[in-house]
């Protein structure tokens, strides 16, 4: 690497497809205000990709492009490796062998650092190179460094996130033309909005990946996706919508995260669920596949971060500006400005989740009975024998010919096993013709 | 000061009033916090205030606290001055000394970068400091950090903000209660939400020295608070909110900056006005004294970001974390990381100004005019004559016995000055008996 302050830092792209390409074009439509920003050039010098072949609309003259990840992760003229492969294998190989070769490394990839993170920041600590991963969560939203830097000072107490667009779109649509969930799941897959093997997206899973590297970050946590309970959008039917609605509340997919100080020690929520939010609050407004970041601090209140969650230019623009600061840092001669998870590696500490049975909130409950004298009074009567109140029911329509029908009830604020515990008896109530739907209220937000 | 990594950085806090004081409250409530993401303690030192005496709620023990502000900035115990006095006099001479004495300096004083930012980031960047002023703009929300660096790698098309609690507290409450401004003001004032003499926040200029920063950031503009337009809240009646409802808007004070390249080359909007936002929108969203900024960038797309604007302790939330910053830097022996207005300072020019005349844009007219026959016709001949489209228009009531009744228009796009010029000859004439309201339309935010 040259000493010169205004050469070119050298950037090595892992993986070809929409993200990296959509870094290709930053880099060159920007250009000018990156050097600007900067006081030298960020040059894309080599780009490995298994398809090498494929017109992705952009010039790469000039640009080494083969599919040898292996060379270009030791290529001396790389000072920067962006992995852009995606999932938890290849990529974190190359990027641990990016590491050992002491280039940089800015990521994309939340599956590798929700399961591997400490692996990775461990390796780029003992080697003294930095490791960026802003794509990884909310796309384009600067979430990580408002959590790592712009509110370095507070004591995170909560965070709400909408961070998977493809259920917020999903459930928007739901929403909008009152379908059923298979039904907008087969059209966003036909439009290219959501992925033919769903499951990633629809079941929670990518949520609780960036959830687990928010969560980290807000309270100092070593924490695993593993250990974060999720729960998907499958078993939300176009009733949800219309209930909820009547009540003031719209439904999202939420990555919730919580500091829970006690008496006997410090503990965190961590989840991912369909939650009810107020219809006024600011996350109920974001529709589509934007995402949007909620973050409650103790100094500095309630804030929201907002913007495209992910697609091509938004992701990329996360990831230039990751190199950004690290090509400047490159250029100071120094590595491990700010620790990647915002807390010191010491200060990292494992914090004990609280179980969901633990959580206290009020609750939605939509059953499917027959409609027959005397159900709803079982119902109750059931929740009440665990304590729990109830604050509003609505029925919808009358079973005809013994139809069932669904009766909606928001509780009062009761514990989740107590819930669960009532939920037992009333779905084997004879007349209880299918599980009842539970989803949590969030009202502080 | 020591080259112990792990010894404390010393603060030095010029004013104790609000703010300063909930910057000491934060370095205390979250010394644990701060010490597990910078590995050392940020310490007060030393505080300077006229008033000694006051009991501001905070154990000052221990901490060197006189009204010596001179003598503070001189300290050689002090590594970073907080200069929380406001005012572009004394405050400009205690930063520049500060500066010269080979401190850090961090300020949340708009008033003094938007009239002499050039002189003091200059200084500072001759001197080897830093200088930080995150809580200048939009209290405790991290938006000069994400123009910064977050949304580095795009060029920035537009940025419409909610940038002054004040006003955007009094004009909820005027849409709230329906009462007029002055009623709305006087109650804000008795609650301390408005200053006595509150044309600073409500006459748009607070929020044009603000806009004035954001937009030398996003642009990489040379621009001083002189050059904004700005125009204030004080012409707004309760008709405005119950039409604008109609329309499906809300007004808001807007500070909104716009990149505007042409064959011509390169100029930019920079203006504070009153303004109606769609209802839908998320900036319609943002109530009370809270602050939202909406930036686009070429890459990402629409961003937001929202939370606290003003107030003691989301103030010092921003305060600290530039406190925060800096003590990184001090501890690794450097200074000047980042351009303090994201572009470099060779890369700052001064960018033209779009005249407010050339502004096209959609504009919601109030006229005041005596209920008679054919003056519904006249305004439209003269608006027309200037090829001013009408899209809708409401009248509200009948004037009887000769009382005057405001007529509501909304017009299709046109430029400014031709609706200047119509609205000379409509406020002329015999029927039109007070000068029309003129307010601008935003439509994609």
């Amino acid at each position: 690497m040259s000493g010169d302050r205004r050469a070119p830092v050298r950037v090595g792209l892992l993986g070809f497809g929409t993200i990296g390409t959509g870094v290709a074009k930053v880099l060159e439509r920007s250009a000018d205000v990156i050097g600007e920003r900067l006081g030298h050039p960020l040059r894309l010098v080599r780009i490995a990709d298994l398809d090498t072949t494929r017109d992705r609309g952009i010039d790469v003259s000039g640009i080494r492009f083969d599919s040898d990840g292996g060379a270009l992760v030791a290529d001396p003229e790389v000072d920067i490796v962006v992995e852009l492969i995606g999932g938890t294998d290849v990529a974190r190989r190359f990027v641990l062998q990016a590491i050992a070769n002491g280039k940089h490394v800015v990521t994309a990839n939340k599956a590798l650092l929700a399961a591997h993170g400490r692996e990775v920041f461990d390796a780029a600590e003992r080697k003294g190179v930095d490791v960026a991963f802003e794509a990884s969560v909310g796309g384009g939203i600067p979430i990580l460094r408002a959590l790592r830097e712009g509110l370095a000072a507070n004591r995170i107490l909560s965070l709400h996130g909408i961070i998977n667009g493809t259920t917020n779109y999903i459930l928007c649509e739901m929403e909008r033309t009152g379908a059923a969930f298979e039904t907008v799941l087969a059209r966003a897959q036909s439009l290219g909005y959501a992925e033919l093997d769903p499951s990633f997206d629809i079941d929670g899973i990518d949520a609780a990946h960036k959830l687990t590297l928010l969560a980290s970050m807000a309270f100092g946590a070593e924490l695993t996706s593993k250990e974060v309970p999720a729960e998907g959008i499958r078993g939300i039917t176009p009733t949800e919508f219309e209930s909820a609605g009547e009540f003031g509340y719209r439904i999202k997919l939420l990555g919730i995260a919580k500091w829970r100080p006690s008496e006997s020690g410090e503990r965190i929520e961590a989840r991912v669920h369909p939650t009810l939010v107020p219809a006024t609050s600011l996350l109920a407004k974001v529709d589509g596949a934007m995402n949007a970041i909620a973050v409650h601090g103790d100094a500095v209140g309630p804030t929201l971060f907002y913007g495209a969650g992910a697609g091509e230019m938004p992701t990329a623009s996360a990831v230039v500006a990751d190199l950004m600061e690290i090509a400047r840092e490159i250029r100071r001669g120094r590595a491990g400005r700010v620790a990647p998870l915002s807390y010191l590696p010491e200060a990292l500490r494992p914090k004990p989740l609280v179980p969901l049975g633990e959580i206290e909130a009020r609750a939605y409950l939509r059953f499917t009975a027959l409609d027959r004298p005397g159900v709803l009074a079982k119902i109750t009567k059931l929740l009440g024998d665990d304590g729990i109140g109830i604050e509003s029911v609505i029925q919808k329509g009358r079973g005809r010919g013994g139809e069932s029908v669904p009766v909606v009830m928001l509780t009062d604020i009761a514990r989740e096993e107590s819930i669960r515990r009532a939920l037992q008896g009333i779905d084997s109530l004879a007349e209880v013709t299918a599980p009842t739907c539970l989803i949590r209220i969030e009202e502080d937000l």
